[in-house]
């Protein structure tokens, strides 16, 4: 299973009475279908994935189902603390029609989650699982860094098929790649290193700032590809300051009042995320501002 | 509401087949009933409250209610990372006839958990109780460290009465008890430091290996109470060393090992948790050795 | 060589010049020797040994060897980063008349000092040092953390005969003490833990507050000694809030201006540390105020 | 003043009595000077400079500006703990004939080196200094993280150039360069993301693997500013991994057994740094075979 491209972490829309919009995040889908993206990441972090009940998790797995058109890749974020339950999830996941499932480390029990505890649990979910399995590094987010060693080992399991890499290290990520060996795919979870992780090795990338620049994102892809580093290095340039101030500083609520700047439908995250000031909304529109008026300043160049 | 004395942090046992022994759950509180623990918390860390449904929780919450003799408090931790869930929680634990609700701050998100959301988090969620609210210190399990000043600002909710803090440090603990004011109760989570901490202003404890070593907890208090200092602080060096290892190294499947020595029920803990080896079973059971030993050389000494 | 009862780490006065005061220095040591002060560290991190050339150094360690009173025991900190230079700073000290070195880990290459280049570190030092050899565990300065069993390593070494703990975690002290067995003396660094600290094995304190209060420290330890524990803790909350706002929170400045309320001469410290400002100081003199205003009231109930 | 190109971190021979062998110093400069580096850094961390007495320093320093082919720019590392002694160093750095000084933060008192303190004594020593300085990013030795915001007030004072910024992450170096504005310069201090940061607006690189592979470094530098980004990426997947183990994992030892592989004169370093292992030697070897048969392969190609 080829994993090559640009996955957009989806964001889950809230209606005004709190419970989940299903209306509004089959239209995004269907905008993004129009889109290069190779696929999508259902119940991601960017998600809001640890505030959602698991009823929820399975209306908007549905959803995504029914309105990802043809040919796009599903990945279902199906990871939680208890490894029994991490293996219900991706059971589901998978009689879905996901594609594959993205598994985040147990994390609550820091210091008894070793390398050992944490490779007992991947193992058992990817024996288990009737679809191919991701790591997924974050641990600005859990606590839990992955070893470039200890990722290489879980790599000659036959059903653990690749990572997505979101520490925002390039070294880790190129070390990953090189002891993992060809089979391993690296999914790169940090904009800002995009580019940079594609000629090293990674690829494609998992980024949640994708949900609002679906197609500068792609065209990173497809110039590194395309082996025309010049245009690739100019759009990396232009991507890094708004995947840093939205998705990097101000997480889930601000991908989505990004999706909001650009005609998407982001709305508000749940509590505790706290809804964005002013001063960051301003930040997030001069952001996009700036990658708008260099797209425009490099195509009057060309 | 007063929290004064030693509350058991309860473990969650097992059956063969992966459910929760409610039956075993009910006859470890029934032996405990007898000794002189204040009370009970029920669904903390050490109950692997993160492996647990919810439908789980409240089948043990209810055994815990109907098992608890009168005058027994009954703390429910009901804290996840979403505050709407934390507060259906909160009021179902109330419902229950608990007499308070314990707090864990939410932590995935966690460059986004600022102070300042976090206090939006708990003074919601203290809002809408109707119970009295307990915060939860815990930083090796949440990343997220609790300062006294921001301790003693959420201190002038009426209710949010207390703290349980778990990080082990002492004079965090008597800063906090400081900046409170008497109104305040903290529960220190650690008995390395119990003796100690009473001594500078803390109300009790919140101890998992009280789980195995309930009247020796009590007794520290006891001694502490009644002014008896030098016996206090020969019971603190007593308990040191199994708590240290029991419940600081080892977590919850520690606790349930060192429950099976001394009779009551433990078992063995959900995966991602591991067993115990051989090797950390006989730590835990040299630990609790020293302490019978040196139980019976102050006996014979008095 | 026993090593009990407090220590104070003294602070280097400077003039207004910048220039070392020894004249200063050699009247606040002929006040300490008044005391029931067991000895002095000169040239720890509250001397600002880092701010200091090595030519003052030995001036600041010959006046400190003239002042001291018969039977004051002296401690050099002698460690720097060079292997081969810590050996000849001890070798001087030694030659100066000093009982003991106190030595810090090389710490600026951090993630090459493993626990193997620690060890032969200070395994060169302790076989060449004339007098013997202190470890001294301080990880907020130095980022390196010392566990109980490296610690039990190389307390085998005949020369290496205690540890200065400085981590404020009163558990890794009693852990170390259990570990080391008798002969191995550890002198704890944080005053706010001191009567806990000597309960558990500590056979007395290396304390920069000893500056400002060294009767309130020496008492601890006396009342500590004599086995009335009432006392002893009494004074132990006594000390803690100046303990924790001098030294812990502001550092050699703090210090030095607690000494100057209290009558000793502490002046500024050099730069880049900075002299406090009035909101600090202002801190310090309540801290001090309520240490006096307590010492009152249980001289008045007693 | 331009800082733009490669400038090698030299490391410092030692004979076999320990001291500084100032005549293969020269040789190895000797033998630069020939490449297309733009300069030295003398006295870095790479060199062991907190192993060194400031007689040798001098010495050093002497040697370089002699044996330093004209047009080569050289920067003095002269960055201490004290304020003063820093101040004196830059000066006497300046009067031999340096063009900038390099300075690292103070860090031993971690937490009383607040952005406030480490500001006021980098402007002190910039008013001071004859010659420009750049500030030291590193955190990983010094413990202290600079952020964009706090550079860009330091790069408005007139005698601060530039960074080096060592830290390995590719978004700070980019917001560095984006906060500061077009006169400041950021020299990063990671090989392995040299042609990443060149894109995103480094002037150039201060490399301690350029003592081992400077003509590599130079060609990635030519290649970037050359426009040719194809062969930039190729060449910098070649370094990385000898970067990786040189010297992002072996430190000043790794560099020198590595400048012995291809030869230069590296030798041991000054304990506490321990020699390298025979399986640390081969992963060097291993490292640097790849990349010369690397070469051979992309010069077969073109």
């Amino acid at each position: 299973m080829q994993l090559q491209g640009i996955f957009a972490a989806l964001t889950t829309p809230f209606a005004p009475d709190g419970s989940v919009a299903l209306d509004k995040f089959r239209e995004n889908i269907v905008r993004y279908n129009a889109s290069g993206l190779a696929g999508y990441v259902v119940i991601g972090s960017t998600a809001e994935s640890v505030l959602l009940t698991f009823g929820e998790i399975e209306r908007i797995w549905a959803t995504a189902r029914e309105a990802a058109a043809p040919g796009k890749i599903l990945i279902a974020g199906a990871g939680v603390e208890s490894t029994a339950e991490t293996m219900a999830r991706s059971a589901k996941a998978a009689a879905r029609g996901y594609d594959a499932v993205l598994i985040k480390p147990p994390h609550y029990y820091k210091p008894l989650m070793t390398p050992a505890a944490l490779e007992r649990h991947y193992r058992a979910v990817a024996d288990a699982s009737p679809v191919p399995v991701l790591l997924y590094s974050i641990p600005q987010y859990t606590g839990i860094a992955m070893t470039a060693d200890w990722v290489a080992r879980l790599a000659e399991h036959p059903n653990i098929i690749g990572i997505k890499e979101s520490s925002g290290n390039v070294q880790l990520a190129a070390e990953i790649s090189r002891s993992c060996g060809g089979g391993f795919q690296t999914l790169v979870g940090s904009a800002s290193t995009l580019f940079f992780s594609l000629t090293l090795g990674a690829s494609g990338g998992v980024l949640a700032v994708a949900c609002c620049l679906p197609e500068l994102a792609v065209e990173i892809y497809q110039a590194t590809r395309a082996g025309d580093f010049t245009r690739a290095s100019q759009l990396q340039q232009r991507i890094l300051w708004p995947s840093q101030v939205i998705a990097g500083e101000l997480g889930p609520a601000g991908v989505k009042y990004g999706m909001d700047c650009v005609g998407y439908f982001g709305g508000h995250p749940r509590s505790p995320l706290l809804p964005l000031s002013d001063a960051q909304k301003n930040r997030i529109e001069s952001a996009l501002a700036e990658v708008i008026a260099r797209s425009a300043a490099i195509s009057r160049a060309s």
